[in-house]
């Protein structure tokens, strides 16, 4: 797998992770992050009504407006566990607050990995000295490493900027695979940052920042019930309050670092050969253009077609007809790239066979105006090859 | 291919087949079913808002109550065709009903196929005249070959039953493959039988019988621009009007038909390998189970864990958490076949391991119980697997 690149830091967070062996052995599998004063924080949670214990207990302390720390594992989910995984993840994240002198409230958790088994909690508990001990601002390939699942890269943003008359640094990191597959489960994605800034401004930004980036992708349509994103910053930077232009400032750099973060993601994402961008406008509203464009995306019929290179529009039109939007069938446009395959709802001649090229590529963009209105949505996705089925029906075993 | 047995024959009716070269050449792709009296007639067709000329058409004419003929095609769907797919479809059926004799409006029409390519026209009108002359009671195994497409084998189902006094005979048949694949395209139905009976009272059996039986089945979760589902009731069995415990009996028999062919359909789904019942009890209402029922068995994660026979409940429990419906979290049961493997979402231990002997039968049997009321759905699917992929990628070229 691609190495993270060393040397990244941020003022005041540490980083590290141990090999604690939740269900591999010899693998980062549990991490923790720390900021060495308390940090504002902003968190967005799954939409699932089965959520993990690790997400009920994070969304809850997120609220404070206050963290210290995030621990986190892979190897088991702890959802689906009772009782039991709430205790278990309330031991840990105490555990961790007592070694690092902080109150338990401030210690966040996110865990990731099969559904329904629950954590080896005394092994974990045991690795909790060690893990602390390891804690050094240059570990943050550790760290990342320690939430992998299925990817088969890292997913790091590194960003410094000038905001506010002083630099800013900001590390975006992610995982995904399966966007969401609630086995392994789960899409996590972690930003750390030095800004100052109250946790009041931090939190509107960080969930439109999450609304353009996580919440516009899809892999398999599935959600899992333990996706979580967290926006940590210590305001060590010692910038000003952000406003105006600074403001402006601060909802671009977390903005783009998320959206990077999701293009990696379903770049990576399981058995997908293709980065696909579904684009629909003209639409009455963006809520009917989200839904044909997530319409589109989700079709194993269209994903299909996009991994054998077939420029099927039968299959896009037929997706926007059963998306349970009202679109007018007669005036339906598509294209691919910038060629246009479809016009009124019927064939361009000759389009189909010139746009064979373009969906060889690895990037593909799909544009369907339905001709309604002005509202657009993009939702970005992969393609669905035999590999797809090869990870998912031997995944367990 | 599995022959269609021969012999089998309705009083009244007659079918046909020709090679016309539609698509593919020397292949049966053209087909005529003909009653020799008017005969009652129901229809359901998709709600797939992008809609067929072929669909428009027949949805139209089956209105009247009455009808005579029903021609088939594959190769081409005639959808996204424009003005000039009406056309093509209104001046096949006029054609028709010229050479038969019979009113215009008498004449239905299906089609399966590619999407957005208009009908080779002139060469299906050459070839009606040799269509007619070859209608025969006895050619059904013709009728039937013209209209699959993807399909491994004939769907049929050939009943006799005593209902008012009489013998009354009813053959159903099906084309399927992708449930629904909208560039292969659709799932066709036809039931002809010489039951005595009102168009008035066939209808409601017949949307009955089509929301139980055709509407209860996903291959990939996409509707065809084409699918249809008729019945065409001629009469001659001289039955007394069906009431009471005969109309019953219709039911039955009508009802039967339809689940064995929609059956037939999944058992046949593209790139599926085992028929998975998917039944979601203790639902509040009967549409919520439904939905949490179609999550479930439209989940491509699901799927493919079925595909490798492995009783990942996380992925079922955490479909039915994101299928919109306000689940209690904490109360979900889950059972493969006879074995719980999931009581009130935690799982039961050793479960998973005993489930896979379960998983690799050809049948499958999955029961969700959200313990939250009374009502129940039943949704039949097929697994996922590479074979989906290859037949979907590959299709067009």
């Amino acid at each position: 797998m691609k190495k993270v690149r060393t040397g990244l830091t941020v003022p005041g967070f540490q980083f590290a992770a141990v090999k604690c062996g939740i269900k591999y052995t010899n693998r980062l599998d549990l991490g923790l992050a720390w900021s060495e004063v308390p940090a504002s924080v902003a968190g967005a949670f799954t939409t699932n009504l089965i959520k993990a214990a690790p997400v009920v207990i994070s969304r809850k302390r997120a609220r404070s407006g206050m963290a210290r720390a995030i621990l986190v594992n892979s190897g088991y989910a702890n959802a689906c566990t009772g009782r039991q995984g709430y205790r278990d993840a309330n031991l840990l994240t105490s555990g961790t607050a007592l070694i690092l002198g902080a109150p338990a409230g401030s210690v966040l958790i996110a865990s990731t990995g099969t559904i329904g088994m629950t954590l080896p909690v005394e092994k974990m508990m045991n690795s909790l000295p060690a893990l602390v001990r390891k804690l050094n601002p240059k570990t943050v390939p550790d760290f990342i490493q320690s939430i992998l699942t299925t990817d088969t890269f890292p997913k790091v943003v590194y960003t410094r900027k000038a905001i506010g008359g002083r630099n800013v640094t900001l590390l975006g990191t992610a995982k995904g695979a399966g966007m969401i597959m609630p086995n392994m489960a789960t899409m996590l994605g972690f930003v750390f940052t030095d800004l100052a800034i109250p946790s009041r401004l931090l939190r509107p930004i960080f969930a439109n920042a999450v609304a353009d980036s996580f919440n516009r992708i899809t892999v398999d349509g599935d959600t899992s019930t333990n996706d979580t994103a967290l926006c940590l910053a210590n305001g060590l930077a010692g910038n000003a309050l952000p406003r105006g232009r600074s403001l402006s400032q601060v909802e671009s750099l977390i903005g783009d670092t998320l959206k990077e973060l999701a293009r990696m993601i379903v770049l990576d994402g399981e058995g997908g050969t293709k980065l696909v961008e579904i684009m629909v406008e003209g639409a009455r509203n963006s809520r009917e253009a989200d839904l044909v464009a997530r319409t589109i995306a989700n079709s194993p019929l269209v994903k299909t077609a996009i991994y054998g290179a077939e420029a099927n529009w039968g299959r896009i039109i037929a997706a926007a007809g059963r998306s349970g939007v009202k679109i007018n069938p007669d005036r339906v446009d598509i294209w691919f790239g910038g060629l246009q395959a479809v016009r009124s709802s019927q064939g361009v001649p000759g389009a189909q066979k010139k746009a064979v090229p373009l969906l060889k590529k690895k990037e593909i963009k799909i544009r369907v105006n339905l001709n309604q209105g002005k509202a657009r949505a993009t939702i970005l996705t992969c393609d669905f090859s035999e590999g797809y089925v090869k990870i998912n029906a031997g995944y367990m075993t």
